[in-house]
């Protein structure tokens, strides 16, 4: 367990959630022997006894295809996670591995819900004004117009539920505002969320609308949908260097922001990406939680928390009961 | 002339150019009415004697469909210009208007280079270690692989006229990095770039590559690279905004950035969007630059440099030679 950054990082984010949430506790899979070493620099056995220990050998890698994973790896930390949110062990999983695998274990131990064909990976964004949930990122590179419409339907609820934001505003990501735009794909699926009473469509919307806030929820193709968010990351991780690189080539610079460290820990607050990691596999009978590969233990312990926060919400089970019937009947045929 | 700014802009950066560049002539294309008042505003007769205004009444709108302007507005600003660098009379066009109108009228008028189905909108972007050529960036949404081997040739040769690169790096945007990652059409690309000794081909990059310089030309359909730029610049956007929020709630904030302000020019200088104003239309039979259509006179003046830099380079002339015999006959088909 643990992705790239492996139990160094993860153990001590999930010790550090558990302080935070009394009434929580955690199954960790994972080998014994690697986790255990940053167990035990934690003293306060109380909050130890909240943490069960699952030994694993198996281990997905990100080479790993994801057949292979399902068919092969039954024994892994990440195939058991899964399975214990299937068998009702845990109200959620997370994981820090191979992006397809954890797809690929979702659809075959939790299974989709009714009307929905793939999960989409859904993550939220920060905007001027708050926060937009995002969808799919990358786990559908080609996307039907069904398939967006199940994501328009999944999002708009998971706002709903989430934010309590009553009709959440959503829009189709493209290159343009105007009717006309786009390809025949996102044409069609124009019509198919106008044609949705459920769904309060508003148009599309531009890449840049999605950090202006201009809907609650953003659908895009997951092709569309990581070029995105990976770009936006990009960026600020030049900004960040550039940053740096001033700072260590200018005392004035270094000692000018020590002064006003306050203001930038606000800026940076709002914009650390760390804040945003952790993305919901959305459209699962279960809660399965994406944290990025590399994450720190500070944005590992976000994914923690967007964790929980699904589970307290009851995430599926109060938003299968939403999807209408009509939905479940036309997208009989795409699923 | 002048897209949604107008003259105020244009007409005081084309001055503010003229000065720096003591070589350079121009002709305006415009409302006289509207032109005069802003140009009335400068003293240097000898500058303004390098300034040729030829009055126009037709104009191209944001609104116009392409086909109507090619058709119907033969004595519009953005119809002179072109056919100006069709005839000879200047040596590149620049224009804030109508990304569509102004792709139309470059073909019908400039035509295409030999083996160029369609032309590319490609623009520079900053990096960690300077800049890279990313297209196309909207003129075509959906591209087929040779036209995107076209684009990756085009870009090729640009890096090379214009930065002196020999062997530019060339990548495609994708998902992931991996080979098999990707839509079909990518995979179908890769195949064909592999296969073109011109092209210096590195494989796939993912949307944070972009800013990190991993490849001197990044190649991708106009749908992805459009949600990519603009992605980023929302995001810069906020970023902005965020700043000058903190800036107006903290004294100390604007105090300290008042001692710092040196440093924070230099970011800036190194991220101002206005910097990257001005995007080729890559692949006439001349020089066509599209300048936002909001640019601010700084940005505008960036596109006039583009396009300077461009003549300078002779941009579409030096290139023509380099395309192959065994490129444009391969790409015949195509066109």
């Amino acid at each position: 367990m643990g992705g790239e950054s492996g139990p160094g990082v993860t153990v001590p984010a999930l010790l550090n959630c558990l302080g935070k949430h009394q009434s929580v506790e955690a199954i960790l899979y994972g080998d014994l022997q690697k986790v255990a070493p940053y167990l035990s620099l934690c003293n306060d056995q109380a909050l130890l006894s909240r943490v069960k220990i699952i030994h694993c050998e198996g281990e997905v890698l990100d080479t790993d295809k994801p057949s292979d994973v399902i068919r092969a790896k039954t024994n892994s930390s990440m195939s058991l996670a899964v399975s214990a949110v299937a068998k009702k062990y845990a109200d959620a999983c997370i994981s820090a591995g191979n992006t397809g695998a954890l797809m690929g274990l979702g659809l075959i131990k939790l299974r989709t819900l009714p009307g929905i064909s793939r999960p989409a990976i859904c993550t939220t964004l920060p905007t001027v004004s708050g926060r937009s949930y995002v969808l799919d990122l990358g786990a559908n590179v080609e996307c039907s117009p069904e398939q967006l419409h199940q994501f328009s339907v999944l999002g708009s609820l998971t706002a709903y539920l989430l934010d309590d934001i009553k009709q959440p505003s959503v829009r189709l990501l493209n290159v343009g505002v105007e009717e006309g735009k786009g390809s025949n794909q996102l044409q069609r699926t124009a019509h198919l969320l106008s044609a949705d009473p459920q769904v309060n469509y508003c148009g599309f919307v531009e890449g840049n609308g999605i950090f202006k806030g201009l809907a609650n929820v953003v659908v895009c193709d997951g092709f569309a949908g990581n070029i995105a968010l990976k770009a936006t990351e990009g960026f600020a991780m030049m900004i960040a260097t550039i940053l740096e690189d001033l700072l260590r080539n200018s005392w004035l610079a270094r000692v000018t922001l020590g002064v006003m460290s306050r203001s930038f820990e606000d800026l940076k607050d709002r914009l650390d990406p760390a804040l945003y990691n952790g993305a919901y596999l959305l459209g699962l009978h279960g809660i399965v939680i994406k944290s990025h590969g590399s994450a720190s233990k500070k944005a590992f312990e976000n994914a923690l928390e967007v964790a929980i926060e699904a589970a307290r919400h009851n995430l599926p089970k109060a938003l299968a009961p939403l999807l209408t019937d009509k939905f479940i009947t036309n997208n009989k045929e795409s699923v």
